[in-house]
């Protein structure tokens, strides 16, 4: 039995691809019952570093989503359109899809999901989160028996490969990121990794799975790393943190409420996650009864996404094998309740002012010996308990303190912020993080 | 529909899956579909923390393999027999089976998977190997696509407890052990964990299931920690090493000839295992094109067993829900090819000789000014090439001389240490260790 797979893209990623399905040696024998059948570029003549039979390629992405022998269809091509307009026309032909593609999931996932339980088929997007790193697997079949709270990734290589230099080098972020577009670990329009957008994507895909329900986009709380200096992951450093941007799906045990948001955060060095640098991912997963466990790797390149990739082809292949029983009452294939994607309804997200977390801020003053007690006093009187408050050092002629809060609501937190911002022995607040 | 499982030993595992199955909210939509039909223990009087109605349990723990109306059996009573011979007839009667018994399946493997392929079954082990971290699933699904060729784990909670308090601590091996004994870390009788045959069971199944062949257990070279010293532990330290007891597996390139093996070994500071510490366990995995990953969690407990036992039992009433479509020739169901095991040659395991690899060596020696001259020839005569030569202080009496090799052919290695140990000026040789 052979199942033919039709690939949208042909870039870094789609090569890897075929890479692999070139090379079955050594690998799962099932690769053997794979055919690349068609791949859709958008130049026939473009030089490339995997060789194809050029009855394969074509320019018309459609025919190969309308297709009748392709089972299964990869698409690499990323971005929003046409990718999103493709993958619903291939479900909608009855194809079993594999995608990469993080952003159009994280935004149409709804309309993907929804087609795809109509038409009986699979969309499956290991690599979607994590590149290679098994994660979006465990968290749909090995770890289904737990009740998860809390998925904390690093999910952005190139703002963690930035972040990683500012620590071992005391640079500043611009300089760095400009150093990072010459090596060819940031893009030339940075800010899809730089301001958390990308991280924002990967933890709403991730939030979907771990709790079970749609997440809307633009209620994930995103927040960039352009305002993190040298200054402050120096003192972070010094409080015994390393400043992490870090992807934060919670769900509050009270309220069932989900917590989503994507910020810069301060981790305390002996934090499992503390240690993940350069462009290494990681993510972090809590539940009832497994505990923590951790998953690591190299979260971007084609090599790591292509074996993602190849590998939900291979789970999408193996079910076929084994061939559909049951049929449901309007005449579909079962799909296998883990790998399909069932929930239709939509998480409560909790606004941010009702986030509990810790809190560091610097401050700067002119006026130090009085300035403590009434940020003490300001804090206590909307109910933030301080942790530390230090007079860290001078800059400028402003004196700097430092304050790392106990946890705090938000709202609370954001308030006498407001009005130690117009204190007028406050020059700045310089800065805010939270703190994990 | 629903499905019955049978459950085998109500130990802490045991109870941590029932737990988890009389509690199904928040977890997968799936688990409601499971009922507890009969529950095997050794006295029916027992005081328990879990509640189950007293019809449902039972000594007869035949009974249970042989029940017409279970489907999947879970066996979590641990040790060679009876267990072998209940998931034997389990398989027979035709029951998927679900397990956490890495002795059994390091030993029994062939006869046990043999007996599944012939039976039309599957035999889910994710509880064998790191407690409930996903590893055996993601081997076989999140990275089938790869050539693999290396996996390298941290799989034992107590050799790795008792050797981060020494790291820490600078005490000695047997005073740790005693502690940890007394903290319940360490058994009675800690023969299995502190010798290494509880990894080498572990590394003998996950390198089956890596390089897709079976392996002979007594084939799998296995040192424990008994003789690392607090010395040597410091004089890691020194050089950028911590010691940990790994278990690894690796495909030659050239020969297709695997090493298996598990011993103490200096791994670098930077690398990620180096900071996997106390009960924590985590599985490193090298593959192409995905490079490394790692997973990392608690490998042990009530709690992560469960969660990979449930988990297990939750794939397969997931593919029995599909419902099975196509048969084979001789009338049994197709397995998902992914999912079973269906390799049955026998992988070839290279002598420890044959390895290459680094070492670190401790001399006690009454010579020092000659001796450098001495060992640095007899090792050249043996093509051991010298990373580092220090003498690294006195002890009763004795200089200590530490060397380090680059990566050398063991064979060649142990011949030049016999010479070495034959030397008159050399007292001792105080230890040898592996480098990572």
């Amino acid at each position: 039995m052979t199942f033919k797979v039709g690939l949208l893209g042909l870039g870094t990623v789609g090569a890897g691809t075929v890479e692999i399905l070139q090379n079955p040696a050594q690998r799962h024998s099932l690769l053997q019952d794979l055919v690349i059948h068609k791949v859709g570029v958008r130049s026939l003549d473009k030089l490339r570093n995997v060789t194809l039979p050029t009855d394969i390629l074509t320019t018309d992405l459609e025919s190969i989503v309308t297709d009748p022998e392709i089972d299964i269809v990869v698409e690499v091509i990323g971005g929003l359109e046409p990718a999103r307009s493709l993958i619903l026309k291939a479900i909608q032909h009855g194809k079993h899809v594999v995608t990469a593609n993080k952003a159009a999931i994280a935004r149409f996932g709804d309309e993907i999901f929804t087609a795809a339980a109509e038409a009986g088929v699979y969309v499956l997007l290991e690599a979607a989160v994590g590149g290679g790193i098994p994660v979006i697997e465990p968290l749909k079949q090995s770890l289904c028996a737990n009740r998860l709270n809390t998925v904390i990734g690093i999910v952005n290589g190139t703002t963690n490969y930035i972040l990683t230099r500012m620590q071992l080098e005391g640079g500043d972020f611009a300089d760095i990121l400009a150093d990072a577009q010459n090596l060819g670990y940031a893009e030339a329009d940075p800010t899809a990794d730089i301001d958390g957008l990308d991280a924002a994507d990967k933890i709403a895909i991730l939030a979907s799975l771990a709790f079970g329900g749609r997440i809307k986009l633009p209620e994930v709380h995103c927040e960039g790393i352009r305002h993190v200096s040298a200054v402050d992951i120096a003192y972070a450093e010094k409080l015994g943190f390393v400043i992490k941007l870090l992807a934060i799906a919670k769900r509050a045990s009270a309220t069932d409420e989900l917590e989503v948001r994507v910020h810069p955060t301060l981790v305390p060095k002996t934090h499992p996650l503390a240690s993940v640098n350069d462009v290494y991912n990681a993510i972090l997963i809590e539940g009832d009864p497994i505990g923590q466990v951790m998953f690591f790797g190299r979260g971007a390149g084609a090599g790591p996404t292509a074996s993602a990739v190849v590998s939900d082809v291979l789970n999408i292949a193996a079910l076929l094998k084994v061939g559909h029983g049951d049929i449901t009452a309007d005449g579909k294939p079962l799909l296998d309740p883990l790998l399909a994607c069932s929930h239709q309804h939509y998480c409560a997200i909790a606004p941010m002012e009702d986030l509990v977390t810790r809190f560091y801020a610097r401050f700067l003053t002119k006026d130090y010996p009085g300035v403590i007690g009434k940020l003490g006093t300001c804090f206590g009187d909307h109910e933030v308990s301080l942790e530390s408050v230090v007079q860290a050092g001078m800059r400028d002629d402003f004196a700097e303190i430092v304050v790392v809060t106990h946890d705090v609501r938000e709202g609370n937190f954001r308030k006498a912020l407001e009005e130690i911002r117009a204190m007028p022995a406050i020059a700045a607040v310089a800065s805010v993080l939270r703190v994990l």
